[in-house]
């Protein structure tokens, strides 16, 4: 039997040092190919490029691992890496990250890591974005490593349900060990955001965006508590939004002749 | 009894006439603001600003109708309304677009219409996008405006299902008039990208994302048949991401100790 073809991507840029440890376990698990954003993209969504050039560069990068960087979205990445790299052969796994900082909660939607997964799901590819709930660049990924070639293992040897990506997230490290993994639903919560408002050197009015994440969620079964409470959390996301039950409730009580 | 707080944003720029033509039927219903970006972001997806500054300005550019630029994304658009913009007041209504193309289907997940209906939801504002399916910028939009003030007033009549925001796609205009609005699910369709590779006049090469949209689905109750079958459609659309459905799965099939 042939190796799993694994490609890999990330949204904080081909040289950070998620990335790299993703590439190092993925290499003992199939042959890995890298095509990532050639500088960091958080906060992307599910961006794509249009009406602006892309590049894609092949890049002597990671040891015995063909890479591409490229100045497109995380979700581009993929596409190339589907359209122009591979061509007709598939991915048996996608995997992103491992980002640097965490994707729970609401912020699956702003996350690049994630977008990257999604955008592998709705080719028909088993994905998986991971990411640690610590924001530095210095952070200590050697607890996750264990966990992520097991889940990828287990998504390998299983498929995945029909429509779906996996949101992995890790608490950052701390004195005790990680007490295992949970599925989860995504906890509800939200960023209050703050904008920080300056004056540039021509007196002209600019803003950063800051704030502080808002957990209302008491439930035990959502990320965030995953997280608070030191397991890794799994979160199966879907990529058709509809909202089923909306759609009975609103048939139901409105009216469009109104 | 006051007139309701409208917000109206979108994708294509305060300057396109989808917005144009929105921001005069909101002025039926209440007081409008405008908080748009100041520069086309089709296919932003749900990407934010981070790392990087944000310009907000005032701009006369509607009459009676306070209006802001900003070089943020849509999403971005919404939070500045909030935090900086109204303060302690909250919108009875956040509206998106009209934007120039269709968000069917996939597209929900790459649209910037729809991400800044998305984000008035996660804040709890009934939210809705809108979205006529013609490129082109000279659209034609009369068809669609009786509609958008009929579904705008059953929001503000009815509020929304919790956590859900509508994405409203038109038919173009046609010689025949639309027959009504459907209630639908997302399609079940996908992207199928090409790439067009060139070189710039250094040699070096570069792409332009093309392709085509493909249908899958040959049911009756989504979005696309609807706009086939000149039907308004309407989605009401999740932010909650998670597959309930794959917990069990995966909580019944899988070993994580494997």
């Amino acid at each position: 039997m042939s190796k799993p073809l694994i490609l890999v991507s990330n949204d904080d840029g081909i040289t950070s040092r998620g990335i790299r440890v993703l590439v190092g376990i993925m290499q003992k698990l199939g042959e890995v190919v890298v095509v990532a954003p050639d500088s960091p993209q958080s906060g992307m969504g599910h961006a794509i490029t249009i009406g602006n050039t892309i590049r894609l560069d092949e890049e002597e990068i990671f040891e015995d691992v063909v890479a591409y960087k490229s100045s497109g979205t995380p979700a581009d990445c993929v596409k190339l890496a589907k359209h122009y790299i591979f061509k007709d052969r598939k991915p048996d796994l996608v995997v992103s990250g491992i980002n640097h900082g965490s994707n729970t909660s609401i912020s699956v939607l702003y996350s690049g890591t994630m977008s990257a997964a999604i955008e592998g799901a709705i080719e028909g590819y088993p994905s998986i974005g991971f990411s640690l709930c610590d924001y530095s660049s210095k952070a200590d990924f050697s607890h996750v490593e264990e966990f992520i070639e097991r889940i990828a293992k287990q998504v390998l040897d299983h498929g995945m349900p029909k429509g779906v990506a996996l949101n992995v997230n890790f608490p950052p490290k701390r004195n005790e060990s990680l007490k295992g993994i949970k599925l989860c639903r995504q906890a509800r919560a939200k960023w209050q955001e703050e904008f920080d408002e300056r004056y540039d050197p021509n007196g002209r009015k600019y803003f950063w965006l800051a704030g502080n994440f808002v957990n209302f969620d008491k439930g035990e079964d959502n990320d965030e508590w995953a997280i608070a409470n030191n397991y890794v959390s799994v979160v199966p996301c879907l990529f058709d939004m509809t909202a089923y039950h909306g759609i009975t409730q609103m048939n139901e009580e409105w009216d469009w002749e109104e």
